[in-house]
């Protein structure tokens, strides 16, 4: 059995150590909160029942793969690799890496959970960079199985193969940046997203519900199982050369238009926090993720019924 | 019983047949090119293997809902609304909105399937310019339930309202822009996000392949339920506003990165086709795209057996 190091016990390192327990992975729980780790095991009840709902899951197993330390130098020892899920504070960040350096071998691989900061500021003060990466999830990573590794032009290329494979046998589907850059795949396919839509609303184009319908009842649909290359190349009948040279003029177009900078000023905030809490209450909003994380679970097993 | 018209018997007019036919509506289809229509019956047989996915179909009645016509006229008459989807070229439409208006009753409301032209300059020559909007549907109507309606600034209120009733009869959920911006606001979405796919593909820092990988094995299963106000919602423990604050300094750099406007060269888009090629073999797209209208239609099952 092979030994994964969890630094920062919240949702997200909770979250990580479901994942890798219910893939046979020995996982070992650090947190600097105290409170943080006696509640562990509750939230991982939680976490569980969402997979189960697309795994066979033995629950008692899976706990059994668990241990809660009290000392960081615990979760170093002998493992594969230590996935750091604190705060996101870059500060916070270099000097927990520093600590994990001095204390896990020079085998052990460091992956930040970070959904924005660069490897290379992380890594910034270690010895040995080349084992230091972002591997960053997808939210609730015991539900999606998505993390992108982002190497700083450090990491050694022996250390990304070694992660995708530790990923990869805890089912999860990585995927490597070939080079830096902050908020890597994920949250800047993300960001340019939420930027149009907030635009959308805040020029008065359409409310957020419409908004929000024209990603869930469309395109939201077919991307969860397609791409946008894949798309584009279903979208004429000679692929997707065919389709970007249709549609260029009119995407490029967009691009023209789509640079404005949203100033996500504090009045314009409130209007969304207002907005919003005529649709769901603020006591609403547990249940509403609990939902989510059922309904992300259903749509992972119809994939993996498919074969998608 | 009541009429609607189909202007363009491609994909697009078959699959808004289909819709509304298996919602009891009476569907008149017109179409210039007769190879079409004697084809029609055969593209409604194969649309309907995906309806049945989600809904109980009688297929000898959705087709006795559904009459060909060789004569524009045909259409025109006593229909609550007449959907036109013939090629996204504003002079061919410019010109069909003349004859559609000139053979319809003064109630009878014009409908734009148009991605992206606005609908003041589609209906810039006809003398009621408030019966005119563009409907756009998302990719195949038949399964995706969501339309969005443009009205010109010309369009009346009744005639919006209307519209959004007949949409809603045949189970579709309309959207409505409080005013006209071209690619409204699937397209305006779709190409944002398309647009920073782009970037990071040709700026070299992630594969076509990781890139769809990021949306179909992440943002897409979340995206299948809840948009993006929705997801900022549930992303923060105080909710939307909270949300915001916390993130709003990243997200507004990456708006101040995402503003290049990728050139879609002849080159760049030759490239992508050879890359795409290398995944999906030309011959093998047609049976994607079956699977892809399969997929949409189990996980647009699994929303309705949901409540969602």
């Amino acid at each position: 059995m092979s030994n994964v190091g969890i630094c920062g016990a919240g949702l997200i390192g909770a979250s990580w150590a479901v994942g890798f327990a219910s893939n046979s992975y020995n996982v070992f729980v650090y947190d600097s909160n105290h409170d943080i780790l006696s509640n562990f095991f509750k939230t991982v009840d939680q976490l569980a029942d969402d997979l189960k709902i697309f795994k066979n899951v033995d629950l008692n197993e899976l706990k059994s793969n668990i241990k809660i330390c009290d000392d960081l130098r615990e979760i170093c020892q002998d493992s594969l690799i230590i996935q750091e899920s604190i705060v996101e504070d870059l500060e916070e960040k270099q000097k927990i890496f520093s600590e994990l350096e001095k204390h896990s071998s020079i085998d052990t691989i460091l992956a930040s959970s970070s959904s924005y900061l660069l490897p290379s500021k992380i890594s910034e003060n270690l010895k040995n960079k080349q084992r230091c990466m972002v591997a960053h999830p997808a939210l609730p990573p015991h539900v999606v199985p998505f993390v992108e590794i982002c190497p700083s032009s450090e990491t050694s290329f022996e250390v990304i193969e070694a992660a995708k494979k530790i990923y990869k046998n805890a089912n999860y589907v990585p995927i490597v940046l070939k080079k830096e850059i902050e908020g890597f795949v994920l949250n800047r396919l993300q960001g340019a997203l939420l930027n149009e839509a907030v635009r959308l609303h805040e020029e008065g184009y359409a409310s957020i519900d419409d908004i929000d319908i024209s990603l869930k009842h469309a395109l939201g649909i077919r991307w969860a199982f397609l791409g946008p290359f894949e798309i584009m190349d279903l979208n004429a009948p000679g692929g997707i050369g065919d389709s970007f040279t249709r549609y260029r003029s009119g995407i490029k177009k967009l691009a023209q238009q789509q640079n404005s900078v949203p100033q996500y000023t504090d009045e314009y905030i409130k209007r969304l926090e207002t907005e919003q809490r005529k649709r769901l209450k603020l006591t609403n909003r547990e249940e509403r993720t609990k939902k989510r994380n059922k309904l992300i679970a259903l749509v992972r097993k119809l994939k993996l019924e498919q074969g998608e």
